[in-house]
């Protein structure tokens, strides 16, 4: 049967869970296994959806009864995970970042070689569909030449110091989203100028809020704003200024409703909440589109090259905030 | 010196200021004289706008001082003062309702006879230029066919009871305003259907509140809902619907700051309290216009029948409202 | 087993699908057989689906196989076969109008007995989440005392002129809904008053559009404004006012992407384009009230009392857009 | 008479212009004289708003007829004109830039001593009535912690090649409103970095778009997009975030018409043309403090030293976009 997938997932974490519930509901998917080291948490996920579970990564990854293999692991498996299940012939969605290391991509991309093709990296907000829309219909011109790129991502409230701790700090672990979105609209970047701030003495990190200015090698300009807070929900807009006009995506709410009396009006509910709710399409449209490449055979996208690309920008982000200097990524990232 | 006019006010009530307030600032127009048998407020409002002032307000409609005369007197008064000064060969912009009573406006139109075309009363609201904006675009057949028109109008707080008790009722006094709209929208209105409420107790009047359904002669149907206070002030809508599209015009606000916080998002402020600040620019586009037909000679618009047409539907709904029967008028209305 | 309900599906046309694919997506439900006279069309839906499928109506209605039936059928058989299934023990989602004919309605009211309350009418507006939220912060008293409702409910494009002809016109087919989301909102009507537009030639109906105004046994008023056409989409809006505030909800678009260009700014997509897409998380919802209910034995609400009232207030309205007179219908309604 | 300020208009060109229409429309302003060396010039704009007018500027600037100056010469007279006034005991609203060059600025104050206190610098958008209830509700602490503000300002179209000439570049004559106003909501800034585009080969100068990252002393970050074009309108937007809720101030329209159609939903007209629509009621506000300021003795503001610090911040932007590098300003701003 050639129009479903067969699916492990790797890692009963928080976006593991995401990825097996929408594999769970989705037409051409079968969820077979769950895979963690921690089997308890493993069977807690399986369990609710009806999958087998397993605590040994390995026979997951290499399993003769799963087509497909999501990455979903701690960031420092991302890259060997990646590299036993291609080689074991499966296809695989590997979450972001790829890795908190360029060098040890590239090695993993020597040794992928061709496999690479079968590795999309999870940039989820590609497959958003309003944000989808910008990108398509700025790319049929649109708004003419685009010229600058707004990209506002503020998560609703920090996340645990534990996980901070692993993140690979603000522009490797939540910028990264923004410098592929940024690429994706403006193509490759040239260089990156980036200005931390540590904001909330609770975070324990070297910044909780980022500016970013991006120049493409086209000479367009994009603005990253980020912030580990956000009181009315998870702020997540892109504006695209072209010379003949703007498209914008504005935030969503889960109601439609506003209210109007004597303290304001228009008054509208908050944010949908966080990544989950906000994303919720974008993670189904992003599992269609793995599945789609993955039964045709086709190269998936985004790449692992992308998922490098956007690594190196955020490290080039990291340097320019640590030295104020703006710092040239062409050649590097372009490779 | 053909290019300003010079005006008496009669009045110098809340209206009355209005007028005599846009007549200072015009740059076409020069305030004369305010004219009130309440010497002393003619007197006030006469010293904050550097005019003359006087309790004889026959001397002020026959004046050769002047060339035009707004009849801002109380209602019983609108027709007998707009006689007198047509009479004397000003030109007027009379306040709406032009009577309580569709006899008197009959009998003073037979005695004003050609000097009607002088005669301009007081739908500012044609004037707003928004609502103009609709006007003409639904005209120009932007929107198709215009199938139906809701026009949705609330004042913030009710009257005071002294007000109430000789304003002729909700239909006369407040929804005249909007019967004029409607007619203005879609022509001439052939039936009434209203249906009236008493919500406040503390309102001492038959109604203080409404919902009317109008059918014009060409069978678009237009919505009128009224009320006599609105939380969130002044609420002044309308929609025009066609069958290629639709036109809206919603609240105004003074300021355009939006609050996005913990307890919500979207946050504007209230709508522009009343009708002195929401048609501040309505009240000088209405005054241009007059001085323009006044200086050119052409009839002036909207007319004294203009004005009858709206009192017999307001008389008509208020039947309708009273005996839960449809009314027609179409006759009676297009004299 | 306890949380799963087993169901039957009558009817495979337009609205039996809807019901179909929300019972196969939903966790708790089992899609056990699509049954339709018209055996093609039962096979091709159930086929799709991965569900049996009969052309043996009855048999459907009886199976000891299924827990629960959803009666889709043409409007004629919805009584009878609800009856038929409540009289084998199931639960019935009954799709609107229960009847064209309110006396068939009181005969089957008496026939099912006790068992009416194992019978959800299927007004899936009431679990639209923003429909929802309104009603909810409504009866919360967020707003104070409810005064107003407006609604405005248009179709994007008329029905073809064989479901027309046997649709029992606006009133019983279109603006059922809006009376029913009325009566949610304000409690028991006591008179209707209707104005029906025959606006395109090409709809071969009595009226394709209509304006009502309801007033409630409280005193508070509905305007509800039909159409059968919209250029924009399906226009589906509420406005609730009450004496401290309003809450609305207004129109919702796939994306939330806007255009700002030289022809114009804040340009959103179209609305959703049809009853599908709008309310497809009603009919989820609604699908979970229904589950609930039969799982656990409480009534079913929406109840068949709903469905006879709203059928009443339509039957009133048709007869109040003949005469022009304002039907009351108190009692009727009320039984 | 202490009531009323009377005023000499020193450039009849565009922005000379809009000060003289104000001032002829303040009740508290008499406009007595224009002048610009251009007298033919002076004369027509003069003879519109019925004012005297003379070629002879110093004349102008000393004469015992007037009170108070406004400095709409070109750049270059900005510090000598006030010079002039202030010692002839004038009280002067001086246009932006002060100066193109900040040496001559420090020479300038040192002269004027105490008579800087009588000299305000037309930063008028502090006085737009959106922009200052943001001041004044960020400032009452309504957002708590003021973290970050974007500031996007595009004009609608590039000046002509004449103006460009001697505008002394994008940072000194159209960022600067930005820098003052970013100043105006953070505090002094700390430093600066910039990036400028050249995108229309038609514009003659170094840059046509800019983006620039400022950081304030407190550790607020600032972020200004400029562009000379603007295909939607003059496009004027401030949003200021804190750790407790967003203030943002969208762009405003002549009109609240929307359209809904097949085309599109929502669909307003274009932003207000450009700053003589945008910014009446700014220009009004800003007249109104400065004559309260002269006739009460309080020190004007926005002061000569904030005129300084914005250009100071204009020179840091122009040396980080040739050099790429952040360039530290406090010292320098905070005199």
């Amino acid at each position: 049967m050639t129009d479903q997938l067969r699916f492990a997932v790797i890692g009963a974490g928080r976006i593991g869970a995401v990825h097996a519930r929408t594999i769970r509901d989705h037409l051409q998917a079968e969820l077979v296994v769950v895979a963690d080291p921690d089997g308890e948490a493993a069977g807690r996920l399986a369990d609710r959806l009806d999958a087998d579970w397993t605590s040994d990564v390995h026979a997951a990854l290499v399993s003769d009864a799963v087509d497909a293999v999501v990455v979903a692991s701690p960031t420092p498996q991302h890259l060997p995970h990646t590299l036993a299940a291609v080689g074991a012939g499966k296809s695989v969605l590997m979450e972001k970042p790829v890795s908190l290391d360029l060098g040890q991509v590239d090695d993993c991309m020597t040794e992928l070689g061709e496999g690479a093709s079968r590795v999309m990296v999870g940039f989820n907000r590609r497959f958003d569909p309003s944000f989808a829309e910008v990108h398509a219909r700025a790319q049929a011109g649109e708004i003419g030449t685009v010229e600058h790129v707004t990209i506002i991502s503020r998560d609703p409230a920090p996340p645990p110091s534990g996980y901070l701790a692993v993140s690979g700090g603000i522009f490797k672990d939540m910028t990264i989203h923004d410098l592929d979105m940024a690429r994706n609209l403006l193509g490759e970047i040239a260089s990156v100028h980036a200005t931390g701030q540590h904001l909330d003495p609770q975070v324990e990190d070297t910044y909780d809020a980022a500016t970013l200015t991006l120049t493409s090698t086209s000479g367009a300009v994009a603005v990253i704003i980020n912030s580990r807070h956000s009181a009315a929900g998870y702020d997540q807009r892109i504006e695209v200024f072209g010379d003949r006009g703007t498209l914008a995506v504005g935030n969503q709410r889960s109601s439609s409703v506003r209210l109007h009396d004597a303290t304001g009006t228009e008054r509208s509910g908050l944010y949908l909440p966080f990544f989950l709710e906000r994303y919720q399409r974008a993670y189904t449209a992003e599992l269609g589109a793995f599945i789609s490449a993955a039964l045709s055979g086709a190269p998936q996208s985004p790449s692992i090259a992308d998922g490098r690309a956007a690594l190196a920008l955020a490290e080039a982000a990291a340097e320019s905030a640590a030295t104020g200097a703006v710092v040239s990524v062409g050649q590097e990232v372009a490779r």
